[in-house]
């Protein structure tokens, strides 16, 4: 491709200040520069959990997942975990029988250092796919990260795993279970189910409430639906998606209450904590979306069923043709009326309504005859877009997240390895 | 957006002759400028059957149809038809019941100038969507357009349906019914499923076989399979896709069988020539596809079952991040083995293959170590690249064709209305 296109140092919709990150109890952070592909910056972290740490994980639905994907997999079924091992540069994946011999090789290494067993340490690995991991480069380190490791610093972990990000994604929350003070602290990095051999959306949430595996899980399971799962790039979909949830039950010493079941009344406070946690990395990895320039909520209401609902969000959400309207500033709602043509739900022209912002700009199967495009245009400008769509047919509703599609995103792309 | 990309005048993809186009027996052309939308060209097309002309059709899947998709569907009843009248400049695409009183007065405008009843006549209309159709621009245009329908005239009448065209999209193909020559010939417009407000892949073919509706439908919708509906742009679905086959049965004048079932031996050779004149023109409508430089032919082999495949070939051409790769000329195959392992259909990484041109350049779950990147990379420069999985499981195999996502692309349909 000639001419590659200027890109900006940090996203335009990065948020405009980092949140203060508490220290979770019973979690310790490293991070080190291993020369894995990345120069001049760190590219793992070690994070380690105190004796007793449950964990939860949700990973992509690829039927060629990487090979840290598959070691996770089969860790969780014991539902403890004593540390977690990020590298960025390489993903690991379509890396054959040898790329399993990496992952593997990489936990005894930790394991190892750290005086735990192998099967007690994830893995995560983000950046080029098909090359093989060599996982001999971490000899010697893992001690250092050991001896390194401390409270806090997960912000310097949430630097260490980014790949083509342009800024790190945290976020916190501070809830109650059984009135006694918990934290959550996450990171994530994206830039979602786009990231091209730089693949993997990743993310890891820690806290020191004492909740075991299948609350978790559970916790997790439902929450990632209306979070990371409603949330889209380019709708492709990485080998590499990781979510995991620790809860190392430090605040247990604090007379927090051991919770051993998902519908326990006393995770409540917890649980929308949690949400909020999700969502607010779930947004960040749409702002730092390839190329992105804008932010683009997408309801739609009035669908046959929530599960149609969904549907019609992630046709009108993936369409290539809604976004680059939304790139040129363009309220195109014709363009979204294809979308939800082209989802194959239940839907009848001659009830559709269309708003952007808060403006109709579409009813009874045509433009709205009163509409002002002035004002259209102006809320277009903004760079972040509501679009509402009302199929007029049933209670399904959903809410989907994501960006526009710019000539940047196919620069990115196209000139990435050329 | 800034800086609006210089576009060629005709896609570098485009054939670089026109056929010889026979006359079809049975079928009269004409064109008109009524200035619908275009200034100075034909946007109106006028061709007139004889008695007895029997028609099949297949339409866009969208569940928010233009007024014509409607109109045809209602007409298709019959399986008879006397006229087709297609308008570019408007869709007729969401502009609720005035959209269908629009059509039906075309229609009507339409009969009475020719002396035809409305119901055996056939619309289709291409170009913005939501804007209502105002159908008294065609007063007093279809009684010049009858009077001066002649034989020939095909290539001009496919011009005059062109909106984001570069080309004009012909094909002919001459075989024979029970021993006697028959000729059949085509036009399409596109760009596929891609295009935005100018809405709409249309094809319209004609032959004077003496063949039944039933026969043509049971070939039309058959042969689109392994056609048009394996071919994508951008994997936007119009409001308006409309294939339509007319058989005028002149050839039974020189003594050619009339058939009445698809399943007669002597239509073999039309089904082959049917089909060499489908794919010619759904190939066109790829290569003309916004902003395409490049034309891919996706074949998947080795899947559980051929439906399987196509679901896995259709995942590959959608994939923004293949797309893009193949605009950088970029041999990206873990972007293949992503796009495989998001198709949702049964994978096995570890039994993959994948070949760009003839050269495999990833195998047994992991790059091919023996694959010359010189030679991949001259591959990958050509106009027309071909890639080929294995997917190393079972016996379903299919093809679907594509072209590059470039910044054209996006400059095309995020600057079209701004």
């Amino acid at each position: 491709m000639s001419g590659s296109t200027q890109m900006p140092a940090v996203s335009p919709l990065a948020p405009k200040s980092l949140p203060e990150i508490p220290a979770i109890g019973g979690v310790r952070f490293a991070t080190g520069a291993v020369g894995i592909r990345y120069k001049e910056r760190t590219d793992v972290m070690l994070a380690l959990f105190d004796k007793g740490t449950e964990v939860a994980g949700v990973f992509t639905k690829s039927k060629c997942p990487s090979a840290p994907v598959e070691w996770c997999r089969a860790r969780l079924a014991s539902g403890k975990a004593r540390a977690l091992v990020v590298n960025s540069g390489n993903a690991n994946a379509f890396t054959g029988k040898t790329g399993a011999k990496a992952a593997a090789f990489t936990a005894k290494l930790a394991a190892n250092a750290a005086g735990l067993r192998a099967n007690d340490i994830f893995l995560a690995s983000t950046g080029v796919i098909g090359e093989p991991l060599d996982a001999t480069r971490f000899e010697g380190h893992f001690e250092k990260l050991t001896a390194a490791a401390a409270p806090g610093g997960l912000l310097d972990a949430a630097k260490a795993i980014m790949t083509t990000d342009t800024y790190p994604k945290v976020a916190v929350a501070r809830t109650q279970v059984g009135g006694v003070e918990i934290s959550i602290a996450g990171m994530a990095k994206g830039a979602g189910m786009i990231a091209p051999d730089m693949a993997t959306m990743l993310s890891f949430i820690f806290t020191d409430a004492p909740i075991n595996a299948a609350a978790l899980q559970a916790m997790l399971s439902k929450g990632v639906e209306t979070s990371f799962n409603a949330i889209t790039v380019d709708s492709d979909t990485s080998t590499s998606d990781t979510l995991l949830l620790f809860a190392t039950g430090a605040a247990a010493g604090r007379g927090a209450p051991r919770i051993e079941s998902a519908s326990d009344r006393r995770l409540a406070p917890f649980k929308a904590a949690l949400q909020s946690v999700l969502l607010d990395l779930a947004h960040q990895v749409v702002k730092d979306g390839e190329g992105a320039r804008k932010f683009v909520k997408i309801t739609v209401e009035g669908a046959a069923s929530n599960t149609s609902a969904k549907k019609i969000a992630r046709s009108i959400a993936n369409s290539p043709l809604v976004k680059t309207a939304i790139a040129g500033e363009d309220a195109n709602w014709g363009r979204i009326v294809m979308a939800v043509g082209k989802a194959g739900e239940p839907a009848d022209r001659d009830r559709l309504a269309i708003w952007f912002g808060g403006i109709r700009v579409a009813c009874k199967g045509m433009r709205d005859p009163g509409y002002d495009e002035a004002k259209v245009s102006e809320i277009m400008q903004q760079p972040e877009i509501g679009i509402r769509v009302d199929i007029g047919l049933g209670k399904g509703q959903a809410t989907v997240w994501t960006c526009d599609l710019t000539k940047e995103y196919v620069a990115i792309n196209g000139d990435y390895r050329s």
